[in-house]
């Protein structure tokens, strides 16, 4: 999650790329000894996150004043599942319920 | 989220600076090319982390034996704004809930 | 949480190691000056994260494909506790709650 501006996502491709360097060399990293070269990856994805919890209030999501989601991809070609899930209450349930207890939003 | 001794908070922030030192220099980070001088702070703030989720034990915050929450500034001259959801239930709702189904801390 | 293979777990230990590397020498770390040497650790775990938010759908935690969770130990010689919560309603509370209202799990 971060400022939506282009400058600051070229920033952070470029800083993940110094903190853990794509590089297909086993001596590297040897997750890569097993044919695959993604080892980066993981490493990036660690620093930028899973997911993301995010509180919804008024039925909206509550981010800060220039909060948005990223999903940043670092390896490439594999299809992927964006999972939403929403905690909270129905309002029919019990009534008056749904100002007790928020709402709840988690994306991984 | 971490244990409270002024050593290792000055160790998070000499840490922080040299993962993300701050560069108003717009050829470091783009983003700066806006006018702006704050993209480190958004790397900082990247790998301390946004928000916590905290279990709640018997009405209290089920940290760890040394484990406090802390708010890391890395750019300043914004006014902030906490934000503290809880889930769970109302013992009134339905008799003994509380008892299975706990109840969750969320800051932002 | 990452991909269960030897050589990215002996990655992760590695690059974890280039970002924070132990050092007893408290010139490097204050935190070492109250008599711990242990600082790295607390920013390795930083990295690594401290607690983690999965889904929960029919029962069964919702992973990626390749997705595990993973404890990292980083410092050692202490007991350690893992938390685990369950966000959801039992289906007995209120009929067909559950195929409304998904489950959560939180470990940390």
């Amino acid at each position: 999650m971060n400022d939506d501006e282009s400058g600051l996502l070229h920033d952070f491709g470029k800083w993940l790329e110094s903190l853990a360097p794509f590089d297909p060399d086993s001596n590297h990293y040897h997750q890569n000894r097993t044919g695959e070269d993604n080892a980066d990856a993981q490493m990036k994805r660690q620093v930028m996150g899973r997911e993301v919890v995010i509180a919804i209030t008024k039925g909206k999501l509550d981010f800060g004043p220039w909060e948005q989601i990223f999903y940043g991809e670092f390896d490439g070609g594999w299809l992927k599942r964006v999972l939403v899930k929403l905690i909270g209450e129905k309002q029919k349930w019990i009534d008056g319920s749904t100002s007790l207890l928020d709402c709840w939003s988690l994306m991984q």
